[in-house]
């Protein structure tokens, strides 16, 4: 069997708690997991489980066709992977890397890869730890399709759904920058939201089902918009920024009146104001998506 | 039969998007409705539809038991009912105004009306025109019990789900600012996403369902992170807020790299760290509520 189609092992780089939970996973498929980690002493209830500790990185990536990393961002990668040892060891070896960072960094490790022989692709996991190995767990992947053909059985193991986005190498970064822009904004806004209301005597259990209740009418806005958004109509016949930014002022006013800071909805009225000025007064608030790219 | 428990009528004051789904809905249940609007004009089809025109609103509010408020804000809800020919008609009827504003702004329209003998409900739509009269309209009303138990049967007539908050006049005013703090600030984090996303050769449309797949995630995580809330644990085990804020870094590089602004998450990047500055960085992000009404 050749190093490439060997699919009964892989190697897991980082061991956080991402990176924990990922070679649990592996190790739940039955496939031989090859550990290790920079800090020491993170491998312990894994390598209990049947997970084969590694001395070095070098010698982890030496164990496997496959290398899955998982650390902080792309220095920590870089850090690991651009040591000459661990390069000469990844050479003809595939590396994917789920690391969170920006599509620049992705593109810059795939030129180094391609100097150096080492196959690539990059991914993201955009959903916690608890969802690795059940089927609410969501990967996206880009890069190389045969390449992720190839390695999709191992990839498997890991559970939930995986979809390649494409062969640009920055790809899943780029959706995965966007989204967590969009869950980290609304994260903001929820933890204001119960600062506000606690202001005004709402316990957060009280405000929740309500919340919530928001949130589920955002996916067939985001799909309602996002024709609009590729057209660059931007429909506002049923709620226009200018009823919008009103509603916004309220939320400052009330905020501020309870000595809550309301940096935040400050700066998307100030935006939702722009994009009247600028015209936009009768469309939609997603006009914004236009007018923060203005040049 | 007292003008208290005449259900067969109602009146309309505000005929905008809103108001005249509102009144649509009261004529589709065969209540006499009443309907006035500043600008004329605003009335032609409805009163097709059936509708009582009114010459003025102290005639429109003597027409009904019970008038409903829909207009842009609570400085026009004043400008309208404290006229004196008004407020003279109005003593002994009920107001319920769904004018959106600040809950100070009930309160003090409350004041108004108990120092004039008029019986006042304040009330907030949590939804879209297009929901009035169907099963999908949320409905939140505070103030004294009786009187909301009094005109439901009539506000039933709009359709979808009517929730009593409690007798604090404020509180249906508090839940709308921070349910439509979450909305805005979500929208923004969507528009914001639509323009990274694009910068990156991802379309509105290919973005759209995993856009959706992360508001999916929002209500489990908005009722898992109250509890905590209300607690003042904030519960950081799964993604403690060292961890979040290299994603909103990401975020911003990414956006600023394109020539997008990001002054949103820069805010929230700073908000971030001012939660980890102040020894809270093993918790949750939503500990930022507690930072952001810091005395």
């Amino acid at each position: 069997m050749s190093v490439h189609t060997d699919r009964s092992s892989v190697t897991v780089l980082g061991l956080g708690p991402m990176g924990r939970a990922l070679a649990g996973a592996f190790l739940d498929a039955g496939l031989r997991t090859t550990v290790w980690n920079r800090t020491p002493g993170r491998d312990t209830d894994l390598v209990a489980r049947g997970a084969v500790p590694a001395a070095s990185p070098e010698e982890a990536v030496a164990a496997a066709p496959l290398t899955v990393v998982c650390v902080v961002n792309y220095d920590a990668s870089d850090a690991v992977l651009r040591q000459d040892a661990v390069t000469t060891a990844l050479k003809g070896r595939t590396v994917v890397n789920l690391s969170a960072d920006t599509p620049e960094r992705s593109r810059d490790t795939a030129a180094w890869a391609g100097r150096h022989g080492v196959r690539y692709l990059d991914g993201a996991i955009m959903t916690p730890t608890t969802t690795i190995g059940t089927d609410a767990g969501v990967f996206l992947h880009s890069g190389p399709e045969e390449l992720y053909r190839e390695h999709r059985p191992v990839l498997d193991a890991l559970g939930g759904s995986h979809t390649h986005l494409g062969e640009d190498i920055g790809r899943a970064a780029a959706y995965d920058i966007a989204l967590l822009d969009i869950f980290w904004t609304s994260m903001a806004g929820y933890a204001h939201a119960l600062a506000v209301a606690r202001a005004e005597g709402v316990t957060a259990e009280e405000l929740a089902p309500f919340a919530g209740g928001i949130a589920a009418i955002l996916p067939p806005l985001f799909t309602q918009f996002a024709a609009d958004a590729d057209a660059g109509t931007y429909s506002g016949e049923v709620n226009p920024v200018t009823s919008a930014v009103s509603t916004m002022a309220h939320v400052v006013h009330a905020s501020e009146g309870h000595g809550i800071d309301a940096s935040v909805m400050r700066v998307i009225e100030g935006q939702a104001r722009r994009v009247i000025a600028l015209g936009h007064g009768a469309d939609a608030f997603t006009r914004l998506a236009e007018v923060l790219a203005r040049r």
